[in-house]
This record gives C-alpha cells, sequence and structure tokens, in this order.
C-alpha cells in the first residue's frame, strides 16, 4: 500500500499537507458526487444497510451489557452524528464511521468497572466515559499533530489484509453465535412465556436457520445479478444495486407468513426502545454530570483513555488505508492526519452528549469505495457503449470508433485541477483495438457487433476507477440517523435476518483480500492454479515460489489464529489491534530474516524496502515500451491470445511486475524524484492512473504523468 | 432422434431385427461394464438412489391408498425384479425399469373401483388385478408383434422433450406437496399424538425445509465438483460421482442432531412395514386366488387393461428413445421392438405374484444415459491425458503428441463387429493440434504444459460417448433389490430428504431439453443471447428467427400447462399420456401449417419430412472440407479465436448445420443409400460417431463409415 507518507514528525505539517490536498477537490466533491444523478443511491443504500444493521446489533449487545444505560439508539446517533460531520468536513470521504465492536467491549469493560464502585455507579457512569472520551480526544490531537500517521506506510499489506481477515471472522463469529442462540432463551427474558417453550424453541431455531441461509444466499446471489443470463439489464443492474436491502424486505415479509399459527415473539425480532420512550434521550444532557465525578476518577480516566486512543488511531488509519488500497486507482489525495485530528473532534463531542464515539470501520469502508467503483465503472460503461453503438451505426471504421470512445472517456473524466487529462485507460482501449484490427487485417474496415462485442470488450478494457465524492457518505450517514426516527419499523426485522446480514458481511469482505485468495492457493488443486492466475493475476504467484507462498502463509494464519484467540479473553480482548501494530515491528525485522527481500516485496510490498531509485533514461523505456506493446509479429504474444482467451489482452500490457530486481517495463514512474518517496508497482493489477498532485512537495502521490505520455507515445 | 425405424408392419420383423442387433453386441455389453472397473459404481449408486427414492415414496403413497394391500416393499420389490430380468435378457440396457406413478394411479383408482362391491373386496384386489396384467401383457405382445413401435419416430423431440418437461413438473409438485404437508398433520396418524401439537409440527415444517433445502443445494453443487478449484482431482471425482447419496447421508444424519431435544418422529422418516413382518409377503400366492375372480370381472378387466397398454406402449418407447438421444453418439441399436415384449413378459409375471409393474421410467433412464457419458468420458480422457504427459516428459513435439494420443484413442475403442475403428474424435483432436502448431509457428517444436493445457484441451476436444453396457442397470437393481432387506436402515431417512431428493430429480433432469432450453431462451436478456450459443450451440439459435422460436415455443408451453391441469383430474390424470400422444398427429398435421418447413424441421425434426436425399458428390464435399477445415491465412477465423478464446476452436470445426435445406459440409452422411431413412444431422452437437452397423436391410442406424473415411482425408 503505496501511501507515500513523508516519515516526518515536524507539529502540523501532516495535517497542512493534507488539508490543503482535500481543499483543492473539495468542490469537486460534491459537484461529482451529484452528476452521478439517482445512481448514487445504490452504493449509499448498499453502505447504509452495511453500517446500519451491525450499529444496531452492536446496540442491543450494549444494552444488555449496560443494563440498558445506552441502547441501539445512542449507537445510531453517535453514528449518523460522526458520519454526518465527517462527510462534511472530514478529510476522506471514502472512510465510513461508525460505532465498532472494539468500542462496545471497551464501553462494557468500563461499565463493569463503574457499576460497582459506590462514588461512580451506573449513575455516573455516562459522565465518567465522558471524562474518558475526553482524554481520548487529547491523545487523538496529539498524535494527528505529530504526525503519528506517517507511520502508516509501516502497516503493510500484511497487518492490514490480517486485521480485514480477523474483522470478518468476528462477523461470521457473531453470526454463528448469533444462531445458536436462537435455539436458546435469551438472558433478560421471561423463560416461562409461551414461545420459550422446548417445542417452541426449537421452531424459533429452525425458522431462525431458514431465515438466515435465505438472506444469505440470496444476497450473494443478487449482487451478481449484472451476469445473469435473464432479465433485461436495467432489472439485473437494480437488482445488483439494491438486491441485499431487497432481500431483507423478502425475508423479514418471509418471517410474517406463518401469521397467527405461531406465539407472538417467533422469530425473534430486534429489541429496542423507541426513541421518545422515556429515558431514551437522558444521556443528551450528561455534560452538566461531569463535574460531579470525583477527580481522582477523572485523572484515572486518562488509562483506558490511552487504550481506547491506541485502538482508534490503529483502526481508524487501517480503515482509512485498506478503502484506498492500491488497486482502487485513486485520484485525490488521503488524509490521514487530518483525519485523526477530527476524529479527536468527534470523540470529544460523542463523551460530551454521553454516546458512544464512532470510528472509521472495516469492513465498511474498503466495501464502500468497492460500490463506488462499481458505480463509475457503470457510469464509465454506459456512456463509452453509447458511444460506440452510435460509431457502428454509422459505419465507423475501428480506427474512428476508437477516436470517439476516446473522447467520450475525456468528456467523462473530471478535469482536475494541476492535474493532465488521464490517458491511461485509452491508450489500453487503443491497444486491444489495434490488435483486433491487425488480426482482422485492417484498422479501416467498418465494425460490427459480432468482430467487437461492446459491451464485453468494455467491460473488460476499463480500467478500475472510483467515483471518488461525498455525497454517498453523507446521504448514509443522513439515513442512519433516520434509523433512529425508524426504529419502530426496524424492529420488525426478525434477529436471525441480521445474523444471516453479519455473515454476508464477512464473505463479501474477502475477495479482494490477498492474505484470503493465498489461503485459498494453498486449498486449490496444482493443475488448477492457473485459475487463480487468471482470476487475480496476482504478482506473486508467477514470481515467488509456492512453498514460500505457502510457508508466509502459514505464519500469517498462525498470527491470525493467536490475535482471534485474543479476542476471547475478556479484557485483553479490547487490545487485539495491539497484537496486529505488533505485526508492524515483525514485518521490519523478522520477516526479512526468514524470507528473500524479493520474495517478500512482492508478496508484502513495503515502502521503506524499496530499492534506491535507477536513473531514468527516456529513450530506453520508450524502446522497451514499444517492443512489449507492438502486436503484429510476435508469435509469443498470438500464442497467448490463442491460449488465454480475450481477457487476458489487456493483462499481457499491464505490468507483469516481477521481483522487485527487475525495473517494470513501459509503467514506471519517474524515479529521478528529488522525494523521498519511491513508489512500487508490483501489485497493481492494472497501471495506475495518476491521482491528483499538487506543488511539488505537497503531493503525496506521485505522479504520473511523464509516463502517461510516454505511454501513449510509444503505442501510436 | 433419429431413431430410423422403418414403418413396415410385418408381424415378428421388428422384434427380429432387434433381437439380432443387440445379441451381436451382447457379449461385449457385459464385458465391457466390467473393464470399466471400480468406475462403473458411480453410475450404478447415482442411478439406484434415483430409482430406489421414488419407488419407495410412491410405495408409501400406494400403502395409503390401497388401505396397505400393497407397500413399498412390493414397489421396491418389482423393480428390482424387473429391472435385473431386464438388464440380462432386455434389448436397451440403457433404459431403467421402475414402478412409475402413473402405475400408481391407475392401481389406486382399481382399488377404489374395487372395494366397495360386495364379489370383490379388497380381498380380491390383487387377484383382480392379476387379471387385469393379464390383458395389458397380452395387448403389449400384440403391440410388440405387430410393430407398433415403428411409429416410435413420429414420436418427435416436441412429444418427447414435453413428456420429460412434464414427469419433472411432477417431481417438483410432488417435493413442494411433500414440504407443505410438513407442517400438516399426516392423514393416518393419530391427531393427539405429542409430535402433532401446533408447536412441533410447526418445528417439524422447518426442520423439513432446512433438510430438503439443504439436501438440494449440496446436492446439486456436489454435482459440480469436477470443475472445483480446491481438494485434489481425485476427492473432486470422488464428490462428483458419490455426492448424491453422500448428502443424503450427512443429511440424515444431521436429522439426528437435536437427538432428545426433540420428541419421535420429528423430523418425520420413511413409513414402511418391515418385508418380515406378517401380512407383507401375503401378495406372492395371489396366482392361487386368481380363479375365484368372477367371470364378468375377468372380462371386465379387459378395459383397464386397454388404458395401461397404450399409457406403457407410450411411456416405455419415450423413456428408451430419450436414453438414446442422437447428442449420445451411441454405437449400439436400439431396441423397441423386442423391449416392448419383454416389458409384456414382465407385466404378466408381476401380475401373478401380485405386484405392481414397472415400466420404462424417466427421468432415470436419461439420467442413466448422461451418466455412463460421463463415466466414459472419464475413462477416454485418464487416457489421454496419461498419454499427453508421457509424451510432453520425453519432449515430443506436437506431432508425435498427436500421434500418441491417437493411438491411445484407439486403443480405448471397443473394436464392435462390422465396425471400423472410429476416426471421429481423432480428427478433431487433429485439426486443433493443427491450428495450435501453425499458430505457435512450428508443429515440430515440443511442447510443454504451458502451451497446451492438457486437461483442459482433452475435456474440449473429446466427443461424448456413451459407456453402454449391462453391468450398471444390472447392479442398480440389484440394490434397489437389497433395499427391501434394507428397509429398517432406509426407515432412518427423513421424508424431508426425499422432498429434496425429489427436487433435485426435477432439477437434474432439465440440461439437454431443448423445450426447457427455449424456455429459458425467452428470458434471456437480447444481449445475452450470444451465452446460449456458446453453451449449447442449437442449430436452431442460428437458423430460426426469434419471433418464430417464442411462437413455437409458447405454443409447447401451453400444451404442457394444459397436460399438467389434466393430471389434476382424478381418473383423467391416468390419461394424459393420451395428451401427449395426441401431439403426434398434431406436429404431422397442424404444425406445417403454422410454422415453415425449414424451422420445423431445425426445431423438431422429423424424419418423415426429410427432404429426398440430394446425389451425393464425393470430389465437392472433399474440397468443401478442405476449405472449411483449413487454417492458416484465414482472417475470419483468426478473428473468432481471439474473439471468442480457445473454447470455441472445436466447434467451429463441429457441424454447424443450418436449415435443412443446406447440406452439411464435411459431416454429411451418405445419402445414396437405398433405405427408406435418411438421417438428419442438425440437432447434433459433434459429428455422430458411426453406431454399429449390420447387414443391409438389418440395421437399424446408418453407417458414418464413409464420411469418417473422408473427414480423415480431407483433414491430412
Amino acid at each position: 500500500m503505496n501511501m507515500n507518507l513523508e516519515e516526518t514528525f515536524v507539529p502540523f505539517r501532516g495535517i497542512k499537507n493534507d488539508l490543503e490536498g482535500r481543499l483543492r477537490c473539495y468542490k469537486q466533491d460534491w459537484s461529482g458526487g451529484f452528476r452521478a444523478g439517482i445512481r448514487i443511491l445504490a452504493p449509499t443504500t448498499y453502505i447504509f444497510f452495511a453500517s446500519a444493521i451491525p450499529v444496531i446489533s452492536f446496540g442491543e449487545q450494549l444494552e444488555r451489557d449496560t443494563d440498558g444505560v445506552l441502547t441501539a439508539v445512542q449507537t445510531l446517533a453517535s453514528t449518523a452524528i460522526c458520519g454526518i460531520i465527517h462527510s462534511l468536513v472530514g478529510g476522506q470521504p471514502l472512510l465510513i464511521l461508525g460505532v465498532a465492536e472494539p468500542t462496545v467491549l471497551m464501553y462494557t469493560f468500563l461499565f463493569n468497572f463503574v457499576k460497582d464502585r459506590a462514588d461512580l455507579g451506573p449513575k455516573l457512569f455516562l459522565a465518567w466515559t465522558g471524562w474518558v472520551c475526553v482524554w481520548t480526544a487529547f491523545l487523538l490531537f496529539l498524535l494527528a499533530i505529530l504526525g503519528a500517521c506517517s507511520l502508516i506506510n509501516r502497516f503493510t499489506r500484511v497487518a492490514g489484509e490480517l486485521f480485514g481477515l480477523l474483522i470478518a471472522m468476528l462477523f461470521m463469529q457473531q453470526a454463528i453465535k448469533g444462531l445458536v442462540d436462537e435455539f436458546r432463551i435469551p438472558e433478560r427474558e421471561n423463560p416461562k412465556a409461551l414461545q420459550f417453550i422446548p417445542s417452541w424453541r426449537f421452531s424459533n431455531g429452525m425458522f431462525a436457520l431458514v431465515l438466515s441461509f435465505g438472506l444469505l444466499l440470496t444476497g450473494l446471489k443478487s449482487r451478481k445479478a449484472r451476469s445473469w443470463r435473464y432479465g433485461t439489464g436495467c432489472l439485473r443492474g437494480f437488482i445488483a444495486d439494491y438486491g441485499v436491502p431487497l432481500m431483507i424486505l423478502v425475508w423479514t415479509g418471509v418471517s410474517y407468513m406463518p401469521g397467527n399459527s405461531v406465539p407472538k415473539g417467533i422469530p425473534r425480532r430486534l429489541f429496542s426502545p423507541n426513541p421518545w420512550s422515556p429515558g431514551a434521550y437522558k444521556n443528551w444532557t450528561v455534560i452538566k454530570e461531569m463535574l460531579n465525578v470525583p477527580f481522582l476518577y477523572i485523572i484515572g480516566a486518562f488509562i483506558p483513555a490511552t487504550m481506547i486512543a491506541v485502538l482508534y488511531y490503529f483502526d481508524h488509519s487501517v480503515a482509512s488505508q485498506l478503502a484506498q488500497q492500491k488497486e482502487f486507482n485513486l485520484r485525490k489525495p488521503p488524509s490521514f492526519h487530518y483525519d485523526l485530528l477530527i476524529l479527536g473532534f468527534l470523540t470529544l463531542l460523542c463523551g460530551l452528549i454521553g454516546i458512544p464515539p464512532a470510528n472509521g470501520v472495516i469492513p465498511q469502508s474498503p466495501m464502500h469505495t468497492k460500490s463506488l467503483a462499481t458505480l463509475k465503472h457503470q457510469l464509465l460503461r454506459n456512456r463509452l457503449v453509447a458511444t460506440a453503438r452510435k460509431s457502428m451505426n454509422q459505419n465507423s471504421s475501428l480506427g474512428q470508433l476508437y477516436g470517439n470512445m476516446q473522447e467520450a472517456y475525456q468528456q467523462i473524466q473530471t478535469p482536475l485541477i494541476y492535474q493532465q487529462p488521464a490517458a491511461r485507460g485509452l491508450n489500453q482501449l487503443k491497444d486491444s483495438t489495434i490488435q483486433l484490427a491487425s488480426s482482422m487485417g485492417s484498422i479501416d474496415a467498418p465494425v460490427d457487433e459480432s468482430v467487437f462485442d461492446i459491451e464485453k470488450e468494455i467491460d473488460d478494457l476499463l480500467p478500475v476507477e472510483v467515483k471518488e465524492q461525498r455525497l454517498s457518505n453523507f446521504l448514509q450517514a443522513l439515513m442512519v440517523g433516520g434509523c433512529v426516527a425508524a426504529m419502530p419499523v426496524l424492529k420488525m426485522i426478525p434477529t436471525s435476518v441480521l445474523w444471516g446480514y453479519f455473515a454476508f458481511m464477512a464473505i463479501e469482505s474477502l475477495p479482494g483480500n490477498q492474505f484470503w485468495e493465498r489461503i485459498l492457493l494453498l486449498f486449490t488443486a496444482p493443475s488448477r492454479r492457473y485459475k487463480v492466475l487468471e482470476e487475480y493475476h496476482a504478482t506473486f504467484v508467477e514470481t515467488v515460489p509456492f512453498k514460500t507462498i505457502t510457508a508466509f502463509t502459514v505464519f500469517q494464519t498462525a498470527y491470525l489464529l493467536f490475535c482471534f484467540g485474543m479476542t476471547w479473553i475478556p479484557l485483553a480482548g479490547v487490545l487485539f489491534p495491539l497484537m496486529i501494530m505488533l505485526l508492524v515491528p515483525v514485518r521490519q525485522y523478522v520477516l526479512p530474516k526468514l524470507f528473500k527481500g524479493a520474495h517478500l516485496t512482492d508478496l508484502d510490498a513495503a515502502e521503506y524496502e524499496e530499492s534506491p531509485a535507477l536513473p531514468f533514461h527516456l529513450t530506453t523505456e520508450i524502446d522497451m515500451a514499444l517492443s512489449s506493446r507492438s502486436f503484429a509479429g510476435s508469435g509469443e504474444i498470438l500464442d497467448e491470445i490463442v491460449t488465454r482467451g480475450r481477457g487476458e489482452i489487456r493483462r499481457m500490457n499491464s505490468s507483469k511486475v516481477t521481483s522487485s530486481t527487475a525495473t517494470p517495463i513501459g509503467l514506471n514512474s519517474p524515479r529521478f524524484s528529488d522525494k523521498a518517496y519511491s513508489p512500487r508497482v508490483s501489485e497493481l493489477r492494472r497501471e495506475q492512473s495518476p491521482r491528483l498532485s499538487g506543488k511539488e512537495g505537497i503531493s503525496p502521490r506521485p505522479s504520473k504523468l511523464g509516463e502517461s505520455s510516454h505511454a501513449s507515445t510509444s503505442s501510436k
């Protein structure tokens, strides 16, 4: 994960850089969102459910554990307030904020500490946590100002992905535990009630199995609707975009089907007080009671505050990092320092109004980016398909077709300040078109759909791009806020549908996680490993010996299981992120002794290990690019096409990069830069689009402009 | 369905032809089965379950409807006895016999007729049905001897596939009905029992949903195990072969998981008397009572006998026909007349020992052939993969590789009398290899796996062939017989697993049914119809306008729904096959007025509509074949490769045949034959292998020898 943060700890410098970078695209953040039109609702609702449902469930957990002092109303309110503020004034709008499981665990621990003390008691619980939040905010301010986020580039893929997988495991664990509990009598309920006699309990459990698996299977299926054979494209798109909310509706409907033949309470449904019931809002005035907390406890609050601050520092940054992975080819700059500062303010605010604070959440944040990539893809695709169709109807040649598509592509690209028009996606398009043309004999012959299958073609050729804007984040946070009012409606959702949704989230977070893909690779039959190559095309599959991949993955899995085990220890569990932070020194000092440097960089690229920049020879690069890009006459490439089918054409052009010794051809970034960063390209699937780059010394991401223009020259 | 039966009604002629044809390969029917070794158990167990489970369920139905006079013991015994005899002395060993739903309906009707008559009553029920069977057998003898099965070639695809889909609908209906009944109190049980109080009934229903959907989904998944990415090839093969029995075990195991927390009887399980309980075998001596039946009733038995005879004539022949569809490229001759004669004897036997008779069943018979095609494919594949691996290790060139594979292919082909060695699959192989070689530059360069992906390559290139033998049929019938003894074990299977299995059978019977595929096509988005082309490659998709396909399919669907509706009418339901037989005149006289002849032949090829044979020009054909087969220099073909990937190469060579006006190139069968048949090739997916052909005038299938040798000449 190449974030290219400078490791300088000059106070306020990181915050200033972040602010400047994000301010420059702030207007576009909104205008771009509105320009997407109604389609923005697809990622919005997708993330709204991913955000709201766990928060409701955590709220229920918190209600049980704090004797009803905090409920789903407070967790939803916190998520909504923090989300709205972050989307308005935060740095990285891809980051989704929410009340997370670690926060819930921490608050539970604090409550257990408080409730037995005579001088605090449950009454002063929120006031005391207010002080904890004050201290936490103070620590977060310090970390942000001193540039602690510069260390983020030491959090390599290995740590981030391990954390991601751990979260997925926790979600899955929650799903399984929830389902098992459906067969049991809930703790706080009257065990003599009709719905808890053995026969109805068993009925409830079986019904829960049906509902949760129903939701999980149909939810997963609906996400793939775009590739279905049946139905119109419009319907398929709708199902893919809104399938999961739709399925929650459907399965909630199914849960009402038995009607009066089952007693009330079967299946079990969400349990939460109405926000307007008495006592549900007494937390809002907690600030008045904060001075009632004994002085020693105010000081003592510093101890849990350090833990929470470390937790948030890590959690927030990793969530942000995973939402900005290199594969997404983001164009706008990151904002780690500034976002941590904002998080400090948000924590302070939450503490003062007596609600548990929210922080950046996994897997929702990367899910958000992914759904915006889908949105951008759809927007680009629709435009290009329309253009291509029009061109074909006018009997254009391939050359003209390409020209028209290039124009359309340019039009849809947002011209950001300081950024030349992106030439990247187009080159790919052109290369492939030329290949097609040479195989057809002529570039000037009119094309028709039998030769040029528009939709497939464009789907294959479009680079990954993300619709980076603030609107979806803002709207989803607003909708979470709406949930507080909609509580009576939400309470109709059966808990078992929730468990199914938890499992769905766990599964949805897996694709794209290279750690997970390596685990799968270990179980893949040797003869089928080529399929992995076709699907993911991760560099390491080609460059690292299988034994090394195995050893590395087994090590990582053991570490993961150890972390997972830690979450089961009551108090230590809260600190499991520390275990993952421990991976940073392990990665830096231990792993290089066990694995070859070149292999390690392919398995887990780290900025600080980058080999020194090579002198940059312009002519050589163009030559190499030319020879690797020209198509005709190269038997090897033709053979590749015949062997692998067309999906590979694109990949042949893009970087099949290599251990760190070899210099990637044709897409090397200019290394004559005078800055401290030196970007790596090895885990790129496709070439990276140039990100918005500012003035020298401010731009956090390398400019790839030189490269793009070389590439377009060479392929002409 | 090109069965090429002559429509001559000379007595005994059909039977004689069938007998001669099948006798010639009788020895090979057994030796071939034994040579397959342990692998024969895969299709055997697959069909055993498909055969036994419905028969058990029909037995339970019969037990309810005949007040326990007939039970699953009798239906299993009938299926086993008829199956064993048919596999030993029957004609077509691909045909699976079993007690079918129409028989059950008919027996129920007979029982209701009998039970209220003072002079018969339930006591003489079996004796009277004995007489019915005697008359039925007599009618079947007549039909067989007079050559009624010659009419079978008027039962076109339209009738057979409609019948197949109707059976699938009935199976699915049974699955749904069974599941719904799991929520209700069964008729013959004590409604006061603990397991029938509302809460336990609801529990039972929900548990049934879990078990049946569990079986259905895992069963369907396991059938595709061969293409999984994970696990060794051996494990994957095992799961694909034995996944369904395995899943029945697994889900039966799951049904015992709640243990003592649920009352006995949840989930509901099979209910059947032990075969050694008193009264379970009183039927075997029914022949002694047959003379106690009043004379008038003996005569009157002729009326139901005609209905049953018509039913069996149709059912048995269509089952046999669907098991021998053209796509399977069978090499051994059919045996309709002789099999009908044997069916007469079996019906007589069953009647005399008081068990309901068995007849050829759908979908088990086509399922049997399909599973044997998979077996054959595996056998061929393993041999060829081993050969190819060996060649590559010896650094062979593509040419040598081809030679070695050709040799191996020949070795595994059974040299049947009167049949030249099959050159078919090999030509395909060679063509594709040559294409590959020309794209690589040289045919003499050593190949390795990066160029020649052995397993995929061979999978793609092998023609459909079926392991035609008697062993699998014999063994499965034996195992059904074993079920009678294993009744106490079988009774552990939950009924809900049965319903899941019914749904599984319904779904498994759909692929390959062109009627079904056309229905799907109607719901396919226009832009995705190319996928249908890629997958099924049915001729009609290319040659018939979409509107015509729609009209034809809608007509057929309406007819299907009408037939399905008929099955709901108590007595008329038994005669629904008559509705399907009515399709024969409709197809012959009505449809040609509504649809163009050329379209009709592509949608539903009928022998008798065949255009007169064209004079056969040897040279022209070779020229055309050459021009269509030569690869190098043809921009269009290269383009096709680039566009569609390698899977299409094979298809380009094989027959993209055309309305009946055009002569298929390069694989036309010699039409200068002096016989009455004129074979069609339009619905072939790949070229047809020559089937065993006997002397002139006896051979029921056309010899393709001439063609094979032309083809191999032209591609050299």
